[in-house]
C-alpha cells in the first residue's frame, strides 16, 4: 500500500506541527506503516484540492483519499488488521472517539491562546496576515496581548488536565498498560506546542509530563526527533 | 449471590443521591442484578465500619465486602460474567476509567456548586452542621451565596460538557450504540442532581438531554422512578 500523507507545516517545512496531523503519524506508526510526508502550508491549500476540502491531515492510500484525522485511523485499522489494534475493540473505539472530542474541545480551546503567537512567529511569512486576522477574531483579542497572559491563562489549561492526571494515578496510558490511538488524541495537542513553542505548559513535577515523555519516546523516539521551529528552540 | 447497597439517603430515607451511588445501581441493574437497599445518612456511618472506611457505596456480595464505586464494576463484571459487558473489553474498561475520572473531576468541581444548597436542605437535621461547615470550607463561601450565583456559574458546568456534545453527535451513548460503565459514570452526576434539586442543569435545546432521558428510562424507568426530595419536587 503506497501512502501519502498531506501535513500541515511551517515557514521550515520540516515542521509538522498540526495537532490532527500527529494523531495521524502516530496512527502511522502504531501500525507500522511509513507514508510519504508531504508538507503544506496555509497558503498551500491548492495541493488539497483532489480531496474536496481544505483541511489536513489528507491520506492518500494507492487510490483512496481519506480526509479528517478521525477517518484516516478508522481506516488504518481496518486496513492493517493484523497490525496492533488502535483501539482495542468496539467499545474502546467509541471511548477513544470520546478523548478525541475531549482534546479538540476543552484542550484546545484552552492550549490554543498559550501558542498562539508562537504559531504565529513559526508559520511563513505568506500565511502571517491571513492567520493573524482570523486567530485574532475568534480570540477577540491581538495576539501579542494574548501572550502576554498566557502565565495566568495556562492555569485553566491546568485544570482540564486533571482527568489525565487522575487517571495516570492508576495506569501508565489513558489506553490501559500500552498507548493506542486515545492517547494519541491527546498527545497530538503536546506535539502541536512542542513544535513550535518553548512555553512551558505543565509544572516539572506533573506526573503528565512522564506519560508524555514515553510518547515521545515511543517508535524509535519519532515524536521527540521531529523538528521545531527556531521559536521553540529558542 | 446475596447482595447489598449501602447508600447515601437524605432527610427521606428513600432519596439516594449520591453520584457514586447511582454508578453501583446502574451498574447492578445493568448486569440484571438485585440488591437489598440499605439506606446510610451521613451520620449513620457508623453502619459502614464493618467496611474498613466511610464511604459509600459499599456492596456486600454474600461473605465479600467491596468499596467504592470503580471497584465495584469491575467487581460485578467479574461475578457476572455471562452478563452483558459493563465495559466491552480491557481498553474499553481503561478508557471507562478516563470518563470516570472527568466525572469526578471536572463535572462534579463545576456541578457541586449549582446543587450544594439543594443537598443541605434535602438531608436530614442531624446531617446539616457537619455538612455546612465542611462545604463552606471547600467551597469558600456560605452555601446561601453560591447558590445565588448558580445561574452564572452554570455555564462553566455546560462548557466541560463540550466533550460529550461534541461526541454525541457522531454516536447515542459515550460507549457507542449502547449504553455502558463509562456512561453510567457521568450519569451518576446527573442523577445526584436530580434526586436533590430542580436547578436547570441543561438548555432545553441541549443534546445532552436525549442521552439523559434515555438512561432515565433505561432499566424499565429505573432512575426516572427513583424518588426525590421535596426540594427537587418544588
Amino acid at each position: 500500500m503506497k501512502l501519502q500523507l498531506y501535513e500541515l507545516a511551517g515557514a521550515d517545512g520540516a515542521v509538522r506541527f498540526s495537532p490532527h496531523c500527529w494523531k495521524a503519524r502516530m496512527a502511522l506508526a502504531h501500525k507500522g506503516l511509513t507514508a510519504e510526508r508531504i508538507p503544506c502550508r496555509f497558503s498551500d491549500k491548492d495541493k488539497l484540492a483532489f480531496s474536496g476540502q481544505d483541511l489536513v491531515p489528507v491520506l492518500v492510500a494507492d487510490d483512496t483519499t481519506i480526509t479528517d484525522s478521525w477517518n484516516i485511523a478508522l481506516f488504518l485499522e481496518e486496513a492493517a488488521p493484523d497490525a496492533p489494534s488502535l483501539f482495542g475493540g468496539e467499545a474502546a473505539q467509541s471511548l477513544a472517539r470520546f478523548v478525541n472530542a475531549y482534546a479538540n474541545t476543552l484542550i484546545r480551546t484552552s492550549l490554543f491562546p498559550l501558542i498562539a503567537m508562537d504559531i504565529y512567529d513559526s508559520i511563513a511569512e505568506a500565511d502571517r496576515d491571513d492567520y493573524r486576522e482570523k486567530r485574532e477574531a475568534f480570540l477577540g483579542a491581538p495576539l501579542e496581548e494574548v501572550a502576554a497572559k498566557r502565565s495566568q491563562a495556562v492555569h485553566k489549561f491546568r485544570e482540564l488536565l486533571d482527568p489525565v492526571r487522575t487517571l495516570l494515578t492508576t495506569q501508565a496510558y489513558l489506553s490501559g498498560d500500552q498507548p493506542r490511538y486515545a492517547d494519541y488524541c491527546l498527545f497530538g495537542s503536546f506535539m502541536w506546542a512542542r513544535c513550535i513553542s518553548n512555553f512551558a505548559l505543565l509544572d516539572p513535577d506533573d506526573s503528565i509530563n512522564d506519560w508524555r515523555e514515553r510518547l515521545l519516546d515511543a517508535f524509535d523516539g519519532m515524536a521527540r526527533q521531529a523538528p521545531r521551529s527556531t521559536v521553540a528552540l529558542a
